[in-house]
């Protein structure tokens, strides 16, 4: 078993550095405090006897040598990256779960056959440049680094260079690495596991994911002095579509979600009509149909409510995947490594999308869920309990160590 | 007559401090920009022989003497600042007509009874400290000095420190001065003089406006994970209300109008569910009764779509002024001019706020209004021909000249 003491040490130690307003994080990927979360990691693996890989996206790769020099590693991690306002423990329990298996046989003295590499992958998060999962939806081969490099944040910064600028890119080719495995450890950032008061989520599937950026542009002018029928007020059109998603996501409840997190109105100024609105649709659903359903109506509809008054409209599709589901080898590890320690389990859907749902492309991957309080995520408030932490990480600590062999 | 060329060419030499990304301007209030703007105007007013007086609140007196030591001067000016993505006229035309008419009386060696003093109010845009016309307003006692000082823009800043910063602030009492009359040359902003084609527009009222912040509060929480029943969306809170607010401006119209130009949303993360949300609706009509029957609207309709969504909800009036009749003799003195200068004119309801509504409080006032392109303004492609300002800045010139007494 995993020493949980030590795991919830590092954990707050980690949640030090980009500290939020309220109790949380703000360590978005690729800021200084990005760089210096990555520095603590590579410390910390460093002390345990790891060597650390980094390839040219910035994902981080910490190996503890196996016994069989032919054997290909179990990779096990998540992100140290958060939202602008985000929990301590989205991404980090899974990335130092990785770190604390690989402490634990060191103190028990377990060789594996396979090497394990505890892993963090750049930009999970995808608030500062979208789409999310970005480096390792590359590692996995579904987007070009060049595409990845050339993502911009809010302020016209490139992904490439500001890797650059926080001296975290290395030499590796993206993704040239094979897998055995991967697990990966996350917080459930939904309500069921404490609801029904379970210990883990053996997550078998992911449901997909569409992003659509919406621009809607009409004509900025006076609020005061420009007739209602001479406006073409964007913002208006924000608002009905807005409502429309809404409805959208209602008609499928419960197998679909939605909602845009994301608005920015230009000019942004009391008086003036605006002019121009940007904001991003987020759709969910575990089925690929349903999916492909809200976004044909979000372009339908989306579209006579611009023609309605008199607005432009584009759409453009800033992230994406389909639903996944999980190995079935290593989901049953998963679940018996639950069965085994004791734990109460139940299969798991995941709600968000995770670095684990591209690398199932490319390796037999499964996830393992811990409760959080009230279900809340990508929020400071975002809560665990170290019991929770401590049994999502000895199942994590059981299904790798029994898919790396001892 | 004025010099129009002259009048033309410091309209564009002015269009130089601050340019905007579009051919208008951004030289909001108390910006650097906003400084430069000043130093010019009190250059030019130096060398057309005023004595330039500044108040505690920046706002700015440029006085050429008259010939009877007991009369009171006649004031004439608009404002130097403005939008984000403002244009080169709104309130520039009117600070400039100013100078332009003290110019054109040194050409005469016309001397005038009372004096004449070209002024610039600061911050009349409310763009980057809300409300609108702060200081006019403080000047005629509408709000205290202090209160207007500790108004804070988005960054936090309050008025009275940036005002030291940018180092406009003089040391006369703001209200001190008393007036004979007030004159306000603007561009209409709307399109009523270009559609029927008058050159004049002679003010006789002013609709009043009315500016409520509403705050609305949900919680923040994943875009995926988080069930369409646990949702509290701010956004969508603030979508349903900005439709309610098209409604009940459209259920006035043509009497009212109504839009939100500010929107800021919380955290603004693609995956984040919107916590918070805080935007100005603006209302205007020209009847006081109508402008509460919409806040009386927008507080209960505002209330019921956030109980609906188990929203929180809080309204702050951030800004408001009652409907203005401007004073008879002013209002004469300019539909007379425009009359002895052969151009085509028609009463005017002014559908902005301007520094004159406040002054109207505190001493005889009227304005002049020209036409402006498809009444298009509070946009960098605000557009003006110089036979528009030219007419205007001579009908200005006669109830100046007029009013003040050769
Ligand atoms: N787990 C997580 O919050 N990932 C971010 C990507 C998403 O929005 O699902
Ligand atoms: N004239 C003008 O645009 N003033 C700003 C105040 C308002 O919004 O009416």
């Amino acid at each position: 078993k995993i020493n949980a003491d030590r795991l919830w040490d590092s954990l707050m130690e980690m949640a030090k550095i980009g500290p939020g307003v309220a109790g949380g994080n703000n360590r978005q990927t690729l800021t200084d405090e990005d760089g210096e979360g990555r520095a603590l990691f590579q410390k910390w693996c460093e002390d345990a006897g790891c060597t650390m890989g980094l390839d040219q996206l910035g994902n981080m790769f910490a190996t503890r040598a196996g016994t069989d020099p032919d054997a290909l590693p179990v990779y096990v991690g998540s992100h140290l990256d958060t939202q602008p306002t985000g929990g301590k423990y989205d991404g980090v329990l899974g990335v130092l779960g990785g770190l604390e298996i690989i402490r634990t046989l060191n103190d028990l003295g377990i060789k594996t056959k396979h090497p394990i590499v505890a892993t963090n992958w750049t930009n999970e998060e995808g608030t500062r440049f979208a789409p999310a999962m970005l480096s390792s939806g590359v590692f996995a081969g579904i987007h070009t680094q060049d595409w990845a490099e050339g993502k911009t944040d809010a302020q016209g910064k490139r992904f490439g260079d500001e890797l650059d600028r926080i001296g975290w890119r290395g030499d590796e080719e993206v993704g040239a690495r094979k897998m055995h495995a991967f697990f990966e450890l996350h917080i459930e950032q939904g309500p069921i596991l404490e609801a029904e008061q379970k210990d883990i989520g053996v997550v078998t599937h992911g449901q997909g994911l569409s992003w659509t950026q919406v621009t809607i542009t009409g004509k900025d002018s006076h609020t005061g002095s420009t007739p209602m029928p001479m406006r073409k007020n964007a913002g208006l059109g924000m608002a009905r579509i807005l409502d429309l998603v809404d409805e959208i996501a209602w008609s499928h409840a419960p197998h679909a979600v939605g909602a845009a997190g994301h608005i920015d109105v230009f000019p942004n100024s009391r008086n003036v009509i605006p002019g121009k609105v940007v904001f991003t649709v987020d759709f969910r659903s575990p089925d690929l149909s349903v999916i492909e359903d809200m976004e044909r109506r979000l372009k339908s509809g989306g579209q006579a409510i611009a023609d309605d008054l008199g607005l432009g409209i584009a759409f453009e599709k800033v992230g994406g995947f389909d639903p996944v589901e999980f190995d079935e080898g290593c989901v049953t590890a998963v679940r018996n490594a639950a069965e085994r320690l004791g734990y109460s389990h139940r299969d798991l859907i995941s709600g968000a999308g995770h670095d684990a749902c591209w690398i199932n492309r490319v390796a037999p991957t499964a996830m393992v869920m811990c409760p959080c309080v009230d279900g809340l995520s990508h929020n400071e408030a975002e809560e665990i309990s170290k019991d929770w932490a401590e049994k999502g990480t000895n199942v994590l600590f059981h299904a790798v160590v029994e898919t790396a062999g001892v």
